[in-house]
């Protein structure tokens, strides 16, 4: 069976990498029966096997395949008789570009709203490896970055206007049915729901229709797992 | 001949919407002969029989079509049988995509850095309706709008980050080839290009690489337009 590295809060059931994310949601959209493997940051010689160190890491038999985009580009190739994640050569295209704006655009204000919650559901051991590593990224303390989170809330709701208007549209940025494009931005969102009680989301925001779309997903797979506190 | 209104400066031959642009390009794109009317914003009347007051407005034998979008879907399906501006079904939905990405994230920023330049370069019949239409979709004077432009253009940088990666990966955005989603996203460059003297990119963003590719499609068409003051 397909083994997946996979990163973990101090509760191992808690699972909030959002490039992980992208992993679990591109394993069920392939109908291929996988075990996670919880993986926490110190846990570097664990995936060492893999020639660097960040997960997801998939073990598919013989083959180690490391970075979630690659994993995505694993699977239709491997397996070409389940649906595939990105469908065409423009889809890929389309799933490529929203994987850019997702990363550029998105992920920044999302850990600038989070970043100290995740901290907190971390394992004790990877605590001071990840304040130490973000706080230099950042140039100020954890507590500094997330103290204007409700703006920088304001600054994603407006920043999350094309996903608004293309779900509004069509039921998924992939058109009738979810593809690789749209796990991407989901995993974006399911890293602050696993990390955070924090709503980066407005109750109002119409994205949360498409994204209550996307937890109802393989019978509800993202919406089984643990959020803070649960 | 494909007759097109197309909205024009107080120098005639310098046209600026980005609507219009989106136009200019599929039209060429499709290898169209076509001819263009220069239209101001107060000649309300002349384009009153398309049942609207926006350019661009297409007229092609007894068909009128309006808005950018529509007619790009009206030129594919007319005309078959040159090359295509949406491709694909999935190709369609990525440049709907950038489409709302354009106008929503950077539409606002360019005309947060050339508003100004626009009102100056407009016909004087023109310049009353846009400074009170703008000032008031801004609440603040024009010159309070752009003050602080060299600020905008850092922010403007930061959002062009999916278009700065996916153009290093490829030529275009659609690939090998340009479609209608690069004219989208060029249109945008080509309305602050035509309109302010102001560079809106930086002389060491990668995004001029991509730019000047598109400015020298179709045998440098939208490079021979002109500039202000030129």
């Amino acid at each position: 069976m397909i083994k997946f590295y996979d990163l973990a809060a101090a509760n191992e059931k808690q699972r909030f990498s959002p490039y992980c994310w992208r992993t679990h949601m591109a394993l069920k959209h392939k109908q291929l029966p996988f075990e996670t493997i919880p993986w926490r940051f110190s846990d570097k010689e664990v995936i060492a096997f893999s020639g660097q160190g960040l997960v997801p890491v998939l073990v598919d038999g013989d083959k180690t395949i490391s970075d979630s985009w690659k994993i995505a580009e694993y699977l239709d190739e491997a397996y070409p008789n389940t649906p595939s994640l990105f469908g065409s050569a423009e889809a890929k295209r389309h799933a490529r570009f929203i994987k850019h704006w997702t990363e550029t655009t998105l992920h920044p204000m999302v850990s600038r709203m989070t970043v100290l919650d995740i901290l907190n559901e971390l394992h004790e051991k990877d605590q001071p490896y990840f304040r130490e590593s973000r706080e230099k990224r950042f140039g100020k303390t954890l507590e500094e970055v997330v103290s204007d989170r409700e703006d920088t809330r304001k600054k994603f709701a407006l920043a999350l206007a094309p996903l608004r208007l293309a779900t509004a549209e069509e039921p998924f940025l992939c058109g009738g049915t979810p593809g690789y494009a749209d796990y991407i931005v989901f995993a974006m969102l399911q890293w602050a729901r696993s990390s955070s009680a924090f709503p980066v989301l407005l109750a109002d925001d119409t994205v949360n229709v498409w994204r209550e779309r996307m937890l109802g997903l393989f019978a509800a797979y993202a919406a089984s797992f643990p959020t803070p506190g649960k």
